[in-house]
């Protein structure tokens, strides 16, 4: 009873803040220590100290009055709709407006974390973790609420389909980010449906590499990827955050290298001379070639090994040195990557964006060109290499066999029946190696997911537990962390110190692992068109196995807002083109099993695969074209939702406007308005006391009923009658 | 001096409507007139009525009060406001903005022409010129402004760069979308400068279908196109007219087919539903096709001929019908694509579009296939069907020569040593053709836009002064139309008789032209590189000549609103990237004269003409991208002054609202502010009288110092000194 009494309240915590003390000197981390705590007490928020793990302290952190959350709320309010991603002026009475328009508890969490984060000019108390004066506090994050966690993964497991209610109160709990991706994610997996049950039936009656299977796989693509961004636009108005994305705050990291002085407000702005970026932006380019060489050898090599292996050699020890460049790979690629995107960070820091929006966009066109070259070359390789010039390539891998030579232990295997020059390509490979990564690799990485973490924390568990058994044992002055504890907390400090040692959950990741697994449908689903099924399969689990992960495996991640999955959108974008041609030219080279389209590989034609690739890539630009043109006529709920606020805003605001011009003729200069008959008279007044040609001009009509008397009498005389119009029009 | 006067005073008039009643029987055309006057007094015009030419009236529209005029400003400038096109609310004392942020001509006329012509419900008379009701009315201008006419002439034709001054001036005058016109000129104009240089030096130096010339050209192409999509939206923040595009005036024409209640405000909405208008855009598929086979037979038929006579015929009246199908193509070209465009009106007619940017959008596309075809086609035929396919397809034309023989005079003719058989290409034929397009047809259609209507407006004069001499000798019945002008007004009137048979100037049209052109020039230029150097001259020409044909040969333009040159900036970049495509085609089918890479036609493979068509548009697209990053990066005073604005504009509107927030906690349900003292004391009075876990928890540590020193233990407890940690650390 007292478990589950810890598990379910969080004793009205809003935050956690975790300050570590061993690294810096004592008084120092005291004073550092009394500096956080009255930072948060200045801007509202009201704390508690206990005692920590490892020299650590816990401090708790919540918001001292119901008032004070809601200035900040309407502050929040006030400052989207300034930049227009609301379209109303939220009421200054707070307390109606939360009535009409409640706060989720993902904006509370989000505006508490800003309040602790934000620089002190903002508003904030402007404690970043880990960073420059807050070197000490490790980290600040929100508790698990563990009653919705357990009944978000029961209802989850046992329903085939998340709704979009399901979808609403991930954004409720989490925020926008983390619900883009499992919207996004779900998008998918319905979407994966159609080409799934097709990819059977293609599987069945037209084989591999059917150019029917190509074509509406590819179609299906585009739509995909269209829908999403249709999907996307709308979620972002059913939630309310159209727009947040331009809200640019500006990264505390940027340095500007030029002072310049504003004209009208006489403020100085520090900038960065766009010139400058643009040069250093260059940089990306032998970062590129760099990135492509270092993976790309490393890739062909073990490539270059396991053919030989495979296919040529037949020496000693083949069944072991068979999984060599599996090895090989396997170790090295998370190392080179692993710098690279180190040095991809670092690149992206020099870059010197001034936005968060702007550097994580960069970041993640980087990240996304690593991803490629690991993810996507090797079936490269096999497909455009291996197969077309396999026969011309493979036998120069005779080099291997040198070196391998003294271990032979006779001759006789050396001159095996496969011998370079006799050798034949294996057109099966490319499928295995497809098999591989679409099934093998899926499944491993959702296990690595979920499940190295768990085994990870049980390590850590048992460490800690010999640590203090070691620690008795030796009769060691470091008191357990929960020793001085009042016996109510007990438990309750207990589950913070474990939530506390938990890795913080970035929702990129997974959004990168759904888009790199996109991407092997789009490019290269027509080699085996189970592909779609397999990962038909892997995303239901995989969002079960996610929400999992966070309810369990991570600390409660901070709830961001977004407007769109971002970035990846334009890598979606990519693949889906890059697939018209990748496709295209698999159907073209291997329709027939890796012997071109006549049945021999002579027959494979440069212009022929030119002119499919060619075909194929306008095709699909047309198709992009037309289907984005006939979704964006399609309508929906947030889309009518926002329209209907936006008519009625104008019209408030229109309203309200004109209303004030029925005061305006008491600001003329005579102090009256003035009637039509006042105008005619004046006008005649005018008329006889001056002579300027205007004035007689427009003196000689008064009033609109002249005018219409004056123009009568032109067609009367024009038209005497009708008899004599006739006549006159036969005389002209 | 009398003359002078007329030309140099409007004596007021803001606008001049023409009222022709010749076409209704007698008391309709009376009723009708009345109704009209009683409408523009409606609305406070007042008018002056005058005989007209050819049973018509002249009805001279002013408004009636100054301050009626600021009501309307405010109006306009408000509902600009509530649909983001001005940052800032337009303060209620019109005359002190009017101060701030005068209004220009343009503003003036359009905002009153508006009032003449917007639907009643919306505050204008609701006159509709040649529509429905108002059919009689057969025109609405204003008066052209003499003396600033020839200033304007005066100063462009002895300047040699148009300054943005220049173009601000226009755009006080004519209203931005025409002010784009020459903006959009001018920039391609001066863009020119350096392919036309360069054009000379690869003229000189490096001859025809260079790659060299191509690869530069291109690029310089997709730079303007990206500098003019950058400029543009300068050229709109400058000009204050950012978003007035989607400030969307439903058009009258709409018909909805079914009527929405819409759930929210009660009101009932006709709409169109889009799946319905998809259905019928797909009408535009069988049309284009219908276009391209009824053009392009007769172009394809013209050039066959022509091919025939030039090249194989050698026959009688040779030198006479060697003309036969430039006739063809002259007389029948404009016929069918006439036709054509009157079927394109009435398809967009009928996808029966819901507000004017969207059908003029769809018309320019459909309007710009047309042009397309005819623009283009004729030279593709020569360079892509022609001289590759030429030796295969010209045998058949012998066809013609069954057909000629009977005139044949002797059969030596027809055995002439031109013979089908023995037929070579004529690789010249396309420069021909190419400077027949870029220098001849464009010295002729600026001769025609500005000579043709010089002499039908004096053709008319004749006719006319020849009518009234015949009148006047026969003694008919019908009088001058100024017979009855008073003498003071006799030039006046004379000079708004003659303004009223003027055509009304279409910029779209000259828009079309210059994308037209254009389109040689990325196309095709490679053909023969001093196209950009004629196109420069010719643009230089014709920028004044625009100007000229505005001031003398057409009524003066109503000045219209626009944030763009609109849909054709999508014709602009289509027409770069097809030039990727065709540049790269010409060069490499080209590049030895008509013969090919390596000198024989034979050496002309197919898929090196893929492979370099692959490279180039690739190629192109990186650019494009490349290109448009770095544009985006460059600042600009209209970006600038935009931000500046922005700034300003969400400074003063969250300090407002954050003023209210200061009034917040009078709103209290406590009301009273609380103090982090009373929170400390009612937190401890809490503790005392509850006792859930909750209260317990927060109630242990009373305000922010209490917090620190309990940290401070807790640190001081586990660092007791610094020895002693050293000495803890080996322990552990």
């Amino acid at each position: 009873m007292a478990k589950s009494h810890a598990l379910n309240n969080n004793l009205g915590v809003d935050f956690v803040t975790v300050y570590r003390f061993a690294t810096g000197d004592k008084a120092k981390a005291e004073q550092r220590f009394e500096d956080l705590i009255q930072r948060l007490a200045s801007v509202g928020l009201a704390s508690e100290v206990r005692n920590g793990e490892n020299h650590s302290l816990l401090v708790f952190v919540r918001v001292s009055s119901e008032q004070h959350m809601f200035g900040e709320v309407y502050r929040s309010r006030v400052k989207d709709w300034v930049h227009g991603a609301r379209s109303a002026e939220p009421s200054c009475e707070v307390r109606q407006t939360l009535e009409q328009d409640p706060m989720s508890e993902a904006e509370r969490f989000r505006i508490i974390y800003q309040l602790i984060t934000n620089p002190q000019s903002e508003g904030g108390a402007g404690i970043t973790p880990k960073k420059g004066d807050w070197e000490n506090v490790e980290s600040v994050f929100a508790l698990h609420d563990h009653v919705y966690n357990k009944e978000w993964i029961k209802k989850w497991s046992t329903q085939w389909i998340l709704t979009a209610q399901d979808l609403d109160e991930i954004r409720d709990r989490m925020g926008e980010k983390i619900a883009y991706y499992f919207a996004f994610t779900q998008a998918y997996f319905s979407f994966l449906l159609f080409p799934a049950g097709f990819g059977i039936l293609a599987w069945a009656f037209l084989g591999y590499y059917s150019t029917i299977y190509a074509m509406i796989c590819s179609l299906w693509c585009v739509i995909f990827t269209e829908y999403w961004k249709h999907q996307e636009f709308d979620l972002a108005l059913r939630w309310g955050v159209r727009g947040v994305s331009a809200i640019e705050d500006k990264r505390h990291e940027f340095k500007p290298t030029k002072e310049v002085t504003d004209s009208q407000t006489g403020e100085k702005i520090g900038t960065f001379p766009p010139q400058e970026r643009l040069q250093r932006q260059l940089l990306q380019i032998p970062f590129a070639i760099a990135a492509a060489l270092a993976l790309g050898s490393l890739i062909a090599m073990c490539f270059g090994i396991e053919v030989f292996i495979s296919e040529v050699y037949d020496g000693p020890l083949k069944s072991v040195l068979v999984f060599l460049p599996t090895v090989i790979l396997t170790t090295c690629t998370p190392l080179i990557s692993g710098i690279m995107t180190t040095f991809a960070t670092r690149l992206n820091d020099f870059e010197n964006y001034e936005t968060h929006t702007r550097y994580e966009r960069a970041l993640t066109a980087k990240i996304f060109v690593l991803n490629f070259i690991t993810s996507y070359l090797p079936v490269m390789l096999t497909a455009f290499v291996y197969v077309p010039f396999g026969s011309i390539i493979v036998p120069y891998l005779d080099i291997f066999s040198l070196t391998v030579k003294p271990f032979a232990e006779n001759e006789k295997q050396m001159t095996a029946p496969k011998h370079p020059s006799q050798f034949t390509i294996n057109p099966a490979r490319l499928r295995k190696q497809i098999i591989y990564f679409t099934v093998t690799a899926q499944v491993v990485g959702l296990a690595m997911e979920v499940i190295v973490p768990y085994l990870k924390r049980q390590g850590f568990i048992k460490i800690k537990q010999m640590q203090s058994a070691r620690a008795k044992a030796s009769g060691g002055i470091t008191p357990s962390a929960g020793a001085d504890d009042a016996p109510e907390e007990k438990e309750f400090l207990a589950r913070v110190r474990g939530e506390a040692e938990l890795d913080v959950y970035d929702v990129t990741t997974d959004l990168r692992e759904m888009v790199v697994q996109y991407g092997y449908l789009t490019l290269f689903s027509v080699i085996w068109p189970l592909v779609p099924l397999s990962f038909l399969i892997n995303n239901w689990v995989e969002l079960r196995a996610d929400a999992v992960k966070i309810c369990v495996e991570m600390q409660r991640p901070t709830p961001w807002r977004a407007d769109s999955i971002g970035p990846w959108l334009d890598a979606l974008s990519f693949l889906t083109w890059f697939g018209s041609i990748t496709m295209s030219a698999l159907v073209y080279l291997f329709s027939n099993d890796g012997l071109g389209p006549d049945g021999s590989p002579a027959s494979i034609k440069g212009w022929g695969l030119l002119l499919s690739i060619f075909f194929s890539e306008h095709l699909y630009l047309l198709t992009r074209w037309a289907a984005s043109t006939a979704i964006s006529e399609i309508d929906s709920p947030g889309r009518q939702k926002a329209r209907r606020e936006r008519y009625l805003t104008r019209q408030k605001l229109f309203q309200e406007s004109l209303d004030q011009t029925h005061q305006l003729p008491t600001l003329s200069e005579k102090g009256e308005q003035l009637s039509r008959t006042d105008l005619e008279e004046e006008a005649r007044q005018g008329s006889l006391n001056t002579r300027s040609p205007e004035e007689k001009f427009w003196a000689r009509q008064q009033g609109w009923r002249t005018s219409a008397q004056v123009g009568r009498d032109f067609i009367a005389r024009a038209v005497p009658d009708q008899k004599e119009a006739g006549r006159e029009k036969k005389e002209l």
